[in-house]
């Protein structure tokens, strides 16, 4: 449990304790020095951060290749983007935080120059990765093309840092993106969930949260469909109203029996399973829409004709964008679902590669494993 | 060339003639008393109606299975959707049409009374096909599940017509339902084309009016591609910028040189090809948007990572919604684009089946065929 | 409190008790015959019909002249609609209902024939009050242009019908429109409510309902500011973060003061008060938004250059549009707010004008006045 | 006309002319350093500069109160807004122009970290002015919080340029800004205008281009109102179908008859007359949308009611947000309208008081008077 600012120690040392990936699967942890935040920036210190399915993903392969290449990765590069702390040193210019608040943060900071920032889609920015040597447009995705969060301390922009309330635990504060990824998808739906139906397709992280911010939001019914009770289950808690395992009942049928045939009229994808798009082109109804917030490894095959011969929009997203973020707060401070029913387990920065172990092997049932840092 | 109102002759005869489908691809030409308008709808004498891929799709296979069954098909059923003519009769408490008007026709008239027709959305009617029978809700899509246009007379909702200038001709009023279907798919798209940059993937009727209605919305640059050049020309005669024969460079490349690595904002897909997905994705940039207004007969292999990566909306459209079929006949009635140019041939009533095999067969190189019939 | 629909009585007499509006504040109990339902219509049996402002305003002074003349008034007219009951026959043609089915009402049926109803804008049809005569396009806004809810039954189209579930009663049921209002309301202003601050000016039903709804759609703050403790302190319970009475305290002021100086992000306008827009142009941050719910009587100065200066954009709402009333019923069922807190005082429907009386002085502070009919 | 980029001196000298306002009217033309492009930004080579209505104000008034004190007027601020140029320094990092490249400019650039630039809605930052001090923030508005164009060379934020074609006039790219305020407003009234009509009152400058820009797009009718007949013909030559001189016709009554009693479905007020948004929602057909680029000097009386009743919406606008400029300049590259012809008069930056002195008292019915700088 977080205890209050001025309870903690804010003096900032001149090295730190920070895990680099050195290879695929080689995380090493180094002494770095402790960075400086720059004009428009912070300096974060990291009391908690979560481990993501992206993060494995980053481990084994290193940067996804659709980013481009010649980032520094294989070097000194600290993955970890599930971060919360406390803000310790301002930069140039910074007023909107104050040092000693505790903060979430957000993954992506957009370059604020290209076409997409520009237009608000800061998520999508053109100058993704660009941030190093003589293009450096100031684009930031920490922990996936900046340093981010399994190390003591990370330099935020200030735009990616949300306030976190004093009676919310660092651990369920780790949380705060999960809600704001779930918060996007919905936002890209259409927003206002109240009295539509939502079914819900895989019940890792985000599908689960997207379950307990559409039903935070008003959709009625949620339906969430997976393969294991014991997600479920915590799916149903977190508000489904209907939870269907697909090995017992198959998911098209039952969101069909359970709308009385009409279909949904959303379906948040977070499974990437091969058939989901499929299954939801048969969930929505005439003129519904789809949120693909997982994929596939490997292209599969779409039945294209049902997409259009009814007028279905499918929206894929990438991130937490349109300050989804800061809504993900809002509603986890006003306590609307109770989201450290994801949290499962604890390690300290030492641990780091155990807690990932336990996350990508599920171990003991694992969903959110927090490594508790300060 | 239409001659003025007053000079036609409106008298309604009891009968009239009207291609039916007896089974597939079965068309029989009969004698069929000419309807009586309800209330809300007009009696309209066609004129013309141009022969449209679904037709001919219809025609081989019957209403396709997605809408229901039950309907009466392979009986009396008269297909034909792109059709215009002139108002001469109207139902009980009509009196947005006089006799005498010239109109062009849209093929969906919604229920308004479903979930999506109170929302706008009438061509992704809840009821569609609903217009027999005890469970009558009054949906109509002429020539797909109500009598269309291969005909003297048929019936429309007083929703589904919309003016025909006076200079304008017969032929050219058929497309401006094809045009609409374009401006759909553009409304969806986001609307303001202006200084932005299109591709359109597939040189047919849609894929044409694609290009001729964006670059009149200012889209920038206007890129098509296609395999045939005699299409491709005839693109550029409507306002592409760019045409790509596929066969002579990668499409996906071309709009990378073009756009000078940028990719452009928004792809219409026209051509249903297998692959078109997949090099949509590739063509736009991060955040764009894909339309899809065909789509290929089976399930295709699609790259979904690469959707949810960049953040892409795909769009299916299903028909002429948001009275797009008004802006493509205020487009026409400007000038804007010479809608004329895609008119290749002209047959009489009694001439369908040729028409349609000229049309279906692409002989002397047919785009759209029309049929005059008064 | 409701009782289960199997021991209602459904049959259905031939004449009805039902109020009917004489002349400027002259309302007469009358014995009518009981109205068949059309195609597209329900009969529905009146069980629950709460009092509203602006019946208040009909009984005073007829339809308001913007609506148009013509309409039967001062003669058969039954006002009152923000009724509830039970489905107790069907028009030709109706299958979304059954009889017995508990149902809440939304006041406007468009046309859906008009380019607006087209757009899924049915409360601004163009055909408004046109259900009458030779020019009879089907609109109908009960108890506004067709027969409403002061007497025993009253047909409804089927577009204006949601369920009632078991457990909410009468009472509460009567005011899903109230609430469907308040939605309409926020989904103009964008429907995201989610962490953003909403300032709702003026605690009269729609105004408090739009509290519980900011709230239950997880605004943060939801800023009430109105001259009575009683009705703020009301608000309070609905779910406003914080209320301020304008007789202590300037509501400008106090919004800055609660938001240190940013401003909020959203005004619901609900008082009418001469000033209030220009009070809602200084609560609101730059390209903040302005809904109005309520109106003075006569045109107020506005100072329109903050309007355009902070690229503010301003809504006017007539009615409860976009489905908001399902919304409402949704959001309700879930049990989100105590719509019941408002309603003060119940009557029988020989009670009406007695009824009217509590509402229109707000004797013993009445909120909503409920005549109960069945 | 402009030669081509390469005959250009593209030569930096140390120190330039420009005009700095010193106190209210007090324009002086001294001798100032050319200033050094920072990150992200760019130095313009000023070739022509138009004189604005919102440069009189400045000139007259100071920077308007609304947006902050402090900032430094009336000692070395050079004013004027609406310039080209010729790109001559590139700050660090900047690759997304090239030198000697013809560019017209943007206003706003906002800082990049509010709320409202995170939301594309950069002409609405939050930190407006802040371009100064400890509280820098990167805020620009050149010539109003800014230094701006009436000087040889001005700084700009890389993302307030637009690319000029070679074939455009240095005068007529002084123009792309003013049609980007047009293309804004009918961004907001909802951007896809084909087909709908378009009521414009007030033929100043962007009332002007908004005839030209609406009917760019297809606008149908679109119908200017003024009290000269002079600027009436020139908007008739841009595009207005027809022009209502308000001295010989009530500009509500000529809507009415023009659109058939039917109303207009979009309304851009242009004028800033004291009647103009009354006049304006009675234009409008239930609905309909405003959008006001101008506004009166003081609190006018405003029917509010007519505003609620009729489900109308009011769009202030500021500036030319949302990539306007870029649009405006795509269509004037094609050559959609004739933008010259608004040009009337040119002087040389010796000569600006004088050129001022033509906009401001309309000598020889001056529209857009021209600085040739360069």
């Amino acid at each position: 449990m977080a205890t209050s600012v001025s309870k903690k120690d804010l003096t900032i040392p001149g090295t730190m304790k920070a895990w680099v990936l050195d290879g695929p699967g080689q995380l090493r942890l180094v002494e770095k020095p402790v960075p400086e935040p720059g004009p428009a920036e912070i300096l974060v210190r990291i009391d908690a951060v979560a481990i993501c399915g992206t993060d494995v993903e980053i481990l084994a392969k290193g940067l996804p290749a659709w980013i481009g290449g010649g980032l520094p990765f294989h070097k000194n590069f600290t993955p970890g983007h599930e971060y919360m702390g406390t803000v310790v040193k301002l930069g140039p210019g910074v007023d909107e935080f104050q040092i000693g608040q505790r903060v979430a943060v957000e993954i992506h900071a957009g370059c604020g120059r290209c076409e997409r920032c520009r237009m608000g889609m800061y998520t999508s920015c053109l100058n993704y990765g660009l941030n190093y040597g003589a293009n450096n447009k100031g684009h930031r995705a920490n922990g996936f093309t900046t340093n981010g969060g399994f190390a003591e301390y990370a330099i935020n922009h200030v735009n990616t840092l949300v306030h976190v309330p004093d009676e919310m635990s660092d651990e369920e504060a780790t949380l705060i993106v999960t809600a704001g990824t779930a918060i996007y998808g919905l936002d890209a739906l259409g927003g206002l969930m109240a009295g539509e139906s939502l079914a819900v397709t895989g019940p890792g992280p985000i599908g689960l949260m997207s379950v307990a911010v559409g039903k935070a939001l008003g959709a009625q019914p949620v339906i969430l469909t997976g393969t294991r009770d014991s997600r479920l289950n915590l799916g149903a808690k977190l508000g489904a109203d209907y939870v269907i395992n697909v090995q017992r009942e198959d998911p098209v049928q039952a969101v069909r029996r359970i709308t009385q045939g009409r279909g949904v009229h959303y379906v948040m994808e977070c499974s990437g399973a091969a058939n989901a798009l499929n299954e939801a082109l048969d969930m929505v109804n005439r003129g519904g829409r789809i949120c693909l917030a997982a994929f596939p490894g490997e292209p599969v095959p779409v039945d294209l004709a049902k997409l259009v011969r009814n007028n279905i929009y499918v929206y894929g997203i990438r991130g937490e964008g349109r300050s989804a973020t800061h809504r993900a707060a809002a509603l986890m401070a006003q306590k609307r679902f109770d989201a450290k029913l994801m949290h499962t387990h604890t390690f300290s920065l030492d641990q780091v590669p155990t807690g990932i172990r336990y996350f990508r092997e599920r171990i003991e049932d694992a969903i959110k494993v927090v490594i508790k840092v300060h």
